[in-house]
């Protein structure tokens, strides 16, 4: 696919459609070398602390997360990204072992840039859905996208 | 250490000194699981991007910060975080293979929570600084945090 430029993207775009199963020794591994607190590691520790098992680092979401959205991109046009500007996100439930996780998102705003003239700014919202319905991974990105260089 | 609770944190606070030497080929094989990109995995693609070589994926900067951040909490006492509410994260400088992170934190706000008489909700600014002073990595996560229970 070619490279989706500034001027391709309009608030209301939507993509996405990619998914990924959570092997829970992936995730145990990814938190053993990153986040090796209890909740992470240990099934007795995690339902001490309410939850019905160990759940996924953060950090693990995160990085399912941004395998998604490049796969997703692939499918659709890469957006022609020169920097993310910013990143919110909110974990509003837990991810565990056996999971598999569904990415959509959507451009929610658009605005030219006004200290480069050859990028605009591009906000997209994104999220992880498990197969309950349950959305696991909210994100807001604020992207700096080049715009279509002019044609010769 | 023993856990600190919210009334234990105050404005102003700071920990860190948490340190993470970047390897090269670990970065690498990182990008390769997560976000195969060009300017993560191919020396020209990232010097035409305009970089001073490979970068790495902001996923992996993600997880060398939940690192140090436990890291520096296993020294200075756990917070006893019932919940992250939500993150903001920015990466204004590229991380390269063989640098050196210094994580540091300080605690900027703090207020009861209004659903949870149990619980505060904390804010910390969180930071990744290279070897050159640049920063890297530049975070700001809310947390719920347990009151200290009552003693009987």
């Amino acid at each position: 696919m070619t490279d989706t430029y500034y001027e391709d993207l309009h608030v209301g775009d939507r993509f996405g459609g990619t998914r990924y199963a959570v092997p829970a020794d992936e995730m145990l591994d990814f938190s053993r070398k990153w986040d090796p607190r209890p909740i992470h590691l240990d099934e007795v520790a995690a339902r001490a602390a309410g939850f019905d098992g160990v759940i996924a680092s953060g950090a693990y979401t995160t990085a399912i997360f941004t395998l998604l959205v490049m796969q997703a991109r692939e499918r659709a046009g890469n957006h022609a990204v020169i920097a993310v500007l910013g990143v919110k996100n909110q974990m509003p439930n837990p991810v565990r072992g056996g999971d598999v996780l569904a990415f959509d998102a959507e451009i929610v705003a658009k605005r030219e840039s006004r200290s480069r003239p050859t990028a605009g700014v591009v906000t997209t919202h994104g999220r992880l859905t498990n197969q309950h319905g349950d959305v696991v991974f909210d994100s807001e990105t604020v992207t700096l996208v080049a715009r279509r260089p002019p044609s010769r």
